[in-house]
């Protein structure tokens, strides 16, 4: 990892004493150790040579009775753009493809079987410019766009679950979307990004509305997944309905920036974790894009994470550079936690249904 | 603090230099610099003279036009038990009141204006033993028992608004309650705790039933308040029914064990803060508490601490100490934050009024 790179992790790793390290493990991450694995020296190889991290830990569960252990691997994949913002299209959208095609492949060798790309991965978030027209290029067919084209084939080639949180334009609509491609190549469905910022300047309903789709859990392979993009994080019952429709996987694929909440990045994920008990892969991409005449600038800190259901957290990846976490889990751990602590049987959501239905219906009054 | 003592704060302070310390105080707690407040002298020797830790900190907001500053001071009580659980019970909660005595007398000497105690705070946590008639004497009524006698008091006394959680015993039945105390020393109402733990071993629906008063909000003189107990900061939905409901401070008075998630402490109170934008406030109690023949032995881990509408926190009380925690705030800062950020402008509550009252119609049928 770069030397100038002052993560949270970093600062603290580098200067703890063994057991001062174990006891904040213990309060911050949840776990003394943070059960490393080893990885490959073709992955170290192609890592180095290409200039991107690569992290790996384990989550285990207990030992069941009626069910097998279901172990499966999750990949997150952080990366900065390639070439400056004022390229053609294609060039830019093509050198982002050859970039992440070595970080998939690496995935792929350490087994990964399900992955996640960062929101509207295949393009600069130029959504800061407030320009719509000329950046048109960007947004995609979820059908048959260049995105989904060039996952499609890498999901099939690795047996992978890939997940493409792109700018999706349907017929002419535009939508925050994230596709959903199951390990044979096939695209199982999309879901709209249903929580939209409008914060300051920056206004993302400038650009397409918020989603129409409610909350869909798709049945992967491997597992149930869902996605939870950016903005949507902040709320808690985007995390919860998703819970609800029985997601073991939420994915929160994102483009945020250190001025808006760094401080809480490593909360939001993790408290939905917490309340819903299933495991949560924060994604944000890093790097600085700079756009137009105005030199409109945009710095993203990185630092993709993943909560187990029980809270336990691995440590981020870098702030500042191209990333690949893995985290090998069994999914049964969902259900022990949710057996153990009760967060469900005592929700007592016919209460809140009635509550928020009071609340709509009067406008907020009390507010 | 003790040197024994290893939280988090404390091996952060005492390991990095300045430099990395903003860095990770930026990241973690929102700030770089805690905004610390000078302390009166007397609050010094009162605090060593009975061996109590006290910070404070201070969280400004911007200047507004139409609306003056509301600045309040808000004080977070974590407290041991004095004698061992086989005293009688009025020596028990006698040695409790004079040592939280103590701890108000310097609250109000550093001009506190809400004030709330630690869960069931005037006796020892003893529901981990699942006996009941034998601890009886500790349940109270919330109008005339000996708790609300002594807080309404030192409420008047000191124009002070104190929050009591204690087990209520209304007319034989028991509820976990909280009593708010107006700064002029009448009650204004009570909270009683919606969700209640039943986890392995231990039950409090063997003490108790789950809250029948919904979310209620009391307008004190210095601000609109709530109070979320204990198991109940696990639900997201029991912090938001209490923001929808207009609170701008909601406490979190707990009794709360290292075994069951000291990691997401830190977590939970935080999020809401920022979810919900207001300040919240958990408290947790310190100290062993050792029960009966079998000595059933239950630690807490103190920690009690703030966290603003904007995420940014206080560090933490003591793990194992008895503290005061003063956060001297403007209550302005909530909707400045509701305002800039569009959490509650973008919460599309309608939707998920809708979806709630399905999943309850179809006995969640997707889990």
């Amino acid at each position: 990892m770069d030397s100038c790179e002052h993560s949270l992790d970093n600062i603290i790793k580098n200067n703890l004493n063994p057991e001062q390290l174990k006891e904040f493990n213990r309060i911050y991450y949840g776990r003394e150790n943070h059960s490393e694995l080893k990885l490959k020296e073709s992955t170290r190889k192609i890592s180095n040579e290409k200039n991107f991290q690569v992290a790996a830990y384990s989550f285990s569960a207990a030992n069941e009775e009626v069910r097998n252990p279901r172990v499966v691997k999750l990949g997150l994949v952080q990366h900065s753009v390639v070439l400056p913002t004022d390229r053609p299209v294609d060039e830019q959208r093509n050198a982002i493809f050859e970039k992440v095609s070595h970080i998939i492949e690496a995935a792929a060798a350490e087994d990964v079987n399900i992955l996640c790309l960062q929101e509207t991965w295949s393009m600069p978030f130029f959504l800061c410019t407030k320009e719509r027209e000329k950046w048109s290029g960007f947004a995609e067919s979820t059908v048959n766009g260049p995105s989904v084209t060039f996952l499609s084939q890498l999901a099939k080639k690795h047996d992978m679950v890939i997940i493409s949180p792109i700018l999706e334009d349907d017929n002419g609509v535009w939508w925050n979307s994230a596709v959903v491609i199951d390990a044979n190549g096939t695209v199982l469905g999309k879901h709209k990004k249903n929580h939209l910022p409008s914060i300051g300047g920056f206004k993302e309903t400038d650009y397409y509305s918020p989603g129409d789709g409610g909350h869909p859990v798709f049945d992967t392979r491997y597992g149930k997944v869902a996605v939870n993009i950016c903005y949507g994080r902040h709320h808690a019952l985007n995390w919860m309905m998703f819970g609800l429709n029985g997601a073991e996987v939420v994915f929160n694929p994102a483009a945020t920036i250190a001025e808006f909440g760094e401080s809480f990045w490593g909360i939001e994920a993790r408290n939905a974790a917490i309340a819903n008990n299933y495991f949560t892969c924060g994604i944000n991409r890093v790097g600085t894009e700079v756009f137009g005449e105005k030199k409109i600038t945009r710095s993203y800190y990185g630092s993709s994470y993943v909560t187990a259901p029980n809270g336990i957290r691995t440590p981020s990846l870098s702030r500042v550079k191209d990333g690949l976490l893995i985290a090998e889990v069994d999914l049964n751990l969902c259900r022990q936690i949710k057996d153990h602590w009760g967060f469900q049987m005592t929700a007592r959501l016919d209460i809140y249904a009635d509550e928020l239905r009071e609340q709509v219906a009067t406008n907020y009054v009390n507010n």
